[in-house]
């Protein structure tokens, strides 16, 4: 696949403009590219991110961003999209709530938890924010067409952003998929392709199409590196919600480990363009143990992440072989944090606890996060007097399945008050 | 049921502090009570509605709400509430998106179209917003349990934000309700009756055990005035976002009714209190035909609602007997508006249209309203060149089921690049 490697024909790379995005450099070797759809080093195929140049700082900066949009655009400054974004049609993701949860904290025994609830996004997931990024450079970058292998979530995002924007959309999910996020996603009228495979199967097609068709961008493939900025701004808005201050520990959920990582980069953006205080955090990984290869690594205090076949109801949270799962590694051994994983049963029971104590149903990625919160309390390697923000990426409704079988009615009557009496509901 | 027309006993009315409202008047014969849980007229048994004394007004006000909290709270001058209600644990509905809706508009022939987007609330249907003040309500008259009839969204709502406030939800359903309705509701943990019974009998029974438990506010019964006037914000936040000002038409899906009432009055109350100009403004209302009592009156000329058994997939809306009714009837006619209603197929193609127009996937009513809006265009009654918004108040994932028949994958393909281009997919 050189394609990747050499500007595409249709990328007027020249006059980009994404805003403060001057390059894209090597994550490993640190070599620099100009902007275009490239996601991997010609030096050393490690893969490329983001590089910027930063202008404004400080209380002016700050003073911009509390004036702006109602929606992720607020941080253009900070991100690899042109000025003028909120003005284009967009779904506009972003400030969400930031929930303090008195509740799951006494029943957990910490002082101060809050959950930055993502549910609330236009399709219900985190991948709104990483699609709309994805989407802004695409169109600078002379992209025609949004397009991207999944298994729910973002084929619901980028169905959703590009219907708003006008554009054809392409998505490829396993023909065995849910019927639930097959809808959801055929809803939207865009190509839709079900395919016998599975998850890597796809991918790896993907890839391929990609290789192939110059004006197609795939969010999670070519036009990756911008793509994973937009998590970016899940930092950023727990930062500016909480007073202009860093939480002193954070719990994330990993599949690729991109929104992770790119958390960490917002916190330490927001630190070098003082925005906030320099303060010491700790970042704490939450993986299923069905699909924990971070963990794993964590925990033998290895470099390398060994890839597993996952088996998992979190299967939004299921990739065997996450890219950015050594720099998880860095990030949580760098602040001092961990990676820990839990079963389904605890997942479920993640879900239940956040729902009972706090009105927030989340999907599976979400009993995944809070599972672990439990867990790291357990076993001492999180501050329970520490200030504590957990993210709830996702939404119980796209993973009913997943509970069907552990809540229900609490009885079934005939519609008398007598019957209401017998059956000691009063 | 007499005892909802004297003071029930837990209920300490003379203590009371709902903010502004100082007590209720009957929507027919204007006589007052005072604040309590009461619904229905001591003298001719009419609606009760809250009265209030507004003490602020005008740009003072205008400047307190706009420093105000990110969520119907904002409002809480306007409200039934107690001054301090954001800080009281809940879950904080309201500030959704008011989208611009450029390519629904072009594709309908009009020139400003916007939709105002509740399914961004925490479960996502305008229904947290009633809930949030009926709970704010109920706890400051005394009462322990919240509870409800309901066929789906109000039962989300309701266990959501009793579990968030720490009381214990009762909620009634129908036994056949979709399954992914009752497990929704179940999540949240708290008490769940199906009853054997189709939504009539469970409303009544819900008066019944209102009737009986003294200390269980029953959110649309017997604390049901401070209800409805949850439903006003959704007009205060659409004159706030576009720059406080009305709109010219607006079209509102009509159940019980309470809901357009409520925002005529939320416009009233506005230009009452110099936060917005006065201007004209046109109130269209949208039903199902399978549950079209309202157009029916409407049409007819008439003043009486004749009740009807419903059939149509529109089940958030299927009230055949709507309380407001009557009320709407009046809005409509003196703002120069109408009610109209269309076939289910009809819905689903709404449905479709405003996902691939927008990226907004609505549940049935969404459907319902967009569909109203095409065909109010097409016998003339809208006019296209008037800046309309209409209300999306609920989420497609709620009704799958609806739509399963109708959308789905564009193509089946193995999972390798010949069959992709096979396909003729690029
Ligand atoms: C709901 C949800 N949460 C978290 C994640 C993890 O994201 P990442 O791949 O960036 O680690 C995903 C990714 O697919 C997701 O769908
Ligand atoms: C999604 C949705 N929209 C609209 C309505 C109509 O509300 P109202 O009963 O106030 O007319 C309902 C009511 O149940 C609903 O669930
Ligand atoms: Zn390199
Ligand atoms: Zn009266």
């Amino acid at each position: 696949m050189t394609s990747v490697l050499t500007p595409a024909p249709t990328a007027a790379t020249s006059t980009v403009d994404l805003g403060p995005a001057v390059a894209l450099s090597c994550r490993e070797c640190g070599s620099r590219i100009e902007l275009g759809p490239y996601y991997a080093c010609t030096e050393c195929f490690g893969p490329l991110e983001v590089a910027y140049e930063f202008t404004e700082r400080g209380e002016a900066l700050r003073k911009k961003i509390e004036a702006g949009p109602d929606n992720i655009w607020r941080w253009a400054s900070l991100l690899p999209v042109p000025a003028g974004i909120a003005d284009t049609p967009n779904i506009n993701p972003g400030q969400t709530k930031l929930v303090r949860a008195d509740n799951l904290a006494r029943e957990l025994g910490m002082k101060t938890l809050w959950v930055k609830d993502d549910s609330g996004n236009p399709t219900h997931s985190f991948k709104d924010r990483v699609v709309a990024v994805a989407l802004a450079a695409a169109r600078e970058l002379g992209f025609t067409v949004l397009a991207c292998p999944s298994t729910g979530n973002l084929a619901n995002a980028v169905a959703a952003a590009a219907a708003r924007a006008g554009i054809r959309s392409v998505v490829l999910v396993p023909a065995n998929l849910e019927q639930q996020k097959i809808l959801t996603t055929a809803a939207y009228g865009g190509t839709l392709v079900a395919v016998d495979g599975n998850y890597d199967d796809i991918n790896r097609l993907a890839g391929q199409i990609a290789a192939e068709q110059d004006d197609w961008a795939f969010v999670n493939v070519n036009v990756r590196p911008y793509y994973a900025e937009g998590s970016k701004t899940l930092g950023f808005e727990v930062a500016e919600q909480l007073g202009w201050r860093l939480p002193e520990q954070v719990v994330i959920p990993i599949a690729s480990g991109a929104q992770l990582v790119k958390i960490d980069k917002g916190f330490q953006e927001l630190i070098d363009l003082g925005l906030v205080d320099s303060s010491e955090y700790k970042v704490f990984g939450a993986q299923a143990t069905g699909c924990s290869p971070v963990a794993t690594a964590f925990k033998a205090g290895t470099d390398t992440v060994r890839p597993v076949k996952p088996d998992t109801i979190a299967k939004s949270l299921a990739i065997g072989n996450p890219a950015d799962g050594p720099y998880v590694l860095d990030v949580t051994r760098r602040t001092g944090g961990a990676v820990e994983d839990v079963s389904d049963e605890e997942v479920i029971e993640g879900i239940k606890l956040l729902a009972r104590t706090e009105g927030i149903f989340a999907e599976t990625a979400g009993g995944v996060t809070v599972a672990t919160l439990r867990k790291l309390l357990a076993t001492g390697q999180l501050d329970p007097e520490a200030e504590t923000v957990i993210f709830n990426t996702g939404d119980g409704l796209k993973t009913l399945d997943a509970i069907a079988h552990v809540v229900g009615p609490t009885a079934r009557i005939a519609p008398t008050l007598a019957a209401f009496e017998e059956a000691g509901l009063a």
